[in-house]
């Protein structure tokens, strides 16, 4: 019923993300209670304080979060790379096509495969806490198949990315004029189709992908288009991504594993945010981004999956946390507001990331008193309920 | 009802541990299934020739394994270490007691907070599908406080384990003649009055704990009184743990972080299973131990969790076989077959580990087509329901 409004009572550690309604730069509430109304948080507080409500929901002492804001992952896809994976963590030769069998088992797949598997991989979030999830394109590489790939992530999601510039297309991978004109078919039709079901614009810009000029051609194209931007840059090595990222006043530059000091120093002055992605470390046995190299230049810096089947098949946004505090340097704490308010940062969200007056009430219980658990748990599935929207969409 | 019998239907991969019912060292059967009486299993093998069976479980193609044979945990204990954690990972100073905080906090809770405090960790591990679950005491340290743990793991867990020589207790802490008679304390009365309770005599031998002499004396005075001796062997730094672990017959040596060529060769040629605990290495920014050297070695390697709220607060065997694989150079079917039959080894058991004719009917299906995706999605809970005993425990 309209108006009717849930208080969630007994929350050991409230995590609001706001400094103004608690503790340092999570702004933590310890012995807290929550009201939802509508959808949204209507008051955030001590559990002393608390309003009246028309159902009560008891915490028993557990920590409350702001839900998950997964800013980057790769979702609509179809085949197995199980083998590839195994093969690589074994030491054993693998020959087979890498990113190429994603695209090859995705333009065969049909509609519905396709959306079962994003359905699949959604609800597996879900349950481990993320309420927000953006998904990108770039496993179809034709206009059409980015185009399909769009819509069918579109129905399901807000934040959907077009990276028809993922790799080039197989048609494509040829001498530099073939390159070039895939360039053109990704800033020509390719962005026809796929401008009207996507928020944002997405390139790989790095050696053996696309090189900075390429790259500023695919995100200014669709810049013009009212998509907004954001980049793959500086994962496999030192390149133009991050400072044209900041260039271009991108929303996120994503990886950031190979930073200069001037790239650093673009981040901080700029408007955009570090996207650290550690489960593509963990699962390549890459070098870490360093996080607090980041965070002590000034930087904002969020914290995502990158779920994908080839290098980072993780959903799991605690394994994140945990994983960026045992290797790059963040504390408990700043690790959760990077997975949190710094995923919307990233997505240039207000309403998400923050448990504050007004902000969509997505958010989680943990079996745990508080959000350090996250990292000092690593591994065990501490989420028992999540609500989002307002609504109790998970619990056990 | 006795002599019912349950068939699992259509395993995508079955784990059965056993070379000569399947492929290589993990027994592996692509579509299986596997039949249940009387709460072990009384066949495995192709789906096409699967029996008739009373009931029917449809696994869907998931994959199906032998349950996690944790071999190694501290879970009789109180208090709160959250702040310890979370100064370590934030660079902070934290200047209390550290284990001492938990051996005050343990002697001052009731046999009920102990108890509870158990069944949770035990419950939240089984979620996670371990099925075998070793504990210690340790945080007690006078004969009353340890016999006490003893007693409360024995009514809930097979495997338990006297552990007084955990650390000197603080009421000994002093001189090397105070440290003298509290291991003839722990040789002693508290031996007496912990024997009874336990099935297995462990010392943490290293600097600073209990010194060679030291912990044979524990060692050899426990298995006088018919326990079976484990060790906590060169975690921090070289030492004579593990060759004293060898000498001895221990069943496992626990940690081997350190280790010279000699306790290596030791190691090969005894009797003793290295137990590897990633989950203390991640929690403690330490050097993981070199499983690949262990194993190309011939060395029969264990994983376990180690679970304890002061160095590695995980329950969670999956998270450990993910870590193995990224930092200890294990393999995505070495690391399972250590987590599995690896664990029952190190707790000389041979009727769980592996799902062969005549075992317990401990075992879990997945929420993905093998066992690989354990380290391939780490962090996410994969695990989707266990049987204990040929009991449905858990279900998702
Ligand atoms: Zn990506
Ligand atoms: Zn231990």
């Amino acid at each position: 019923m309209p108006g009717a409004t849930t208080l969630i009572r007994d929350i050991g550690t409230l995590v609001t993300g706001d400094p103004e309604l608690g503790e340092g730069p999570l702004g933590v509430i310890r012995r807290a209670a929550l009201l939802i109304e509508d959808g949204h948080v209507a008051w955030a507080g001590p559990a002393a304080r608390a309003p009246a409500a028309d159902t009560a929901h008891e915490a028993g002492g557990r920590a409350c979060l702001p839900g998950f804001v997964d800013s980057h992952s790769h979702l609509v896809f179809a085949g197995d790379r199980t083998e590839e994976f195994n093969a690589r963590m074994s030491g054993r030769a693998y020959t087979a096509g890498g990113i190429r069998t994603t695209v090859a088992a995705t333009r065969a797949a049909s509609d519905a495969e396709l959306a079962a598997t994003l359905d699949r991989y959604v609800r597996e979030a879900l349950r481990q806490g993320t309420t927000t999830l953006e998904t990108k394109s770039g496993y179809g590489l034709t206009a059409r198949e980015e185009a399909r790939a769009l819509r069918i992530a579109a129905e399901r999601l807000e934040e959907v990315t077009y990276l028809g510039a993922h790799v080039v297309a197989p048609e494509y991978a040829g001498t530099d004029a073939d390159v070039a004109r895939y360039v053109d078919l990704v800033t020509g039709p390719m962005l026809d189709a796929c401008a009207p079901h996507a928020r944002w614009v997405d390139v790989f810009c790095e050696r053996g992908a696309f090189d900075g000029d390429q790259a500023r051609a695919v995100l200014t194209a669709g810049m013009a288009r009212g998509l907004k931007p954001r980049v793959h840059a500086n994962q496999l090595s030192h390149g133009p991504g991050v400072q044209l990222a900041v260039e271009l006043g991108a929303a996120s530059a994503d990886h950031c594993t190979h930073l200069t000091d001037a790239d650093v120093a673009a981040l901080a002055d700029g408007d955009t945010v570090a996207t650290l992605l550690p489960g593509c470390e963990f699962s390549t046995r890459a070098e870490y981004p360093d996080a607090r190299r980041l965070l002590d230049a000034g930087v904002t810096v969020a914290l995502s999956t990158d779920c994908n089947p080839g290098s980072s098949f993780t959903s799991s946004m605690p394994f994140c946390i945990a994983v960026a505090v045992r290797e790059m340097g963040m504390t408990p704490d700043e690790a959760l507001w990077s997975a949190t308010a710094g995923g919307a940062a990233a997505l240039r969200r207000e309403d998400v990331g923050r448990l504050r007056p007004g902000a969509r009430a997505d958010l989680m219980l943990l079996d745990a008193p508080s959000h350090v658990h996250l990292a000092y748990r690593p591994g065990v599935p501490l989420v028992t309920d999540v609500w989002q929207r307002g609504a109790r969409v998970v619990h056990r």
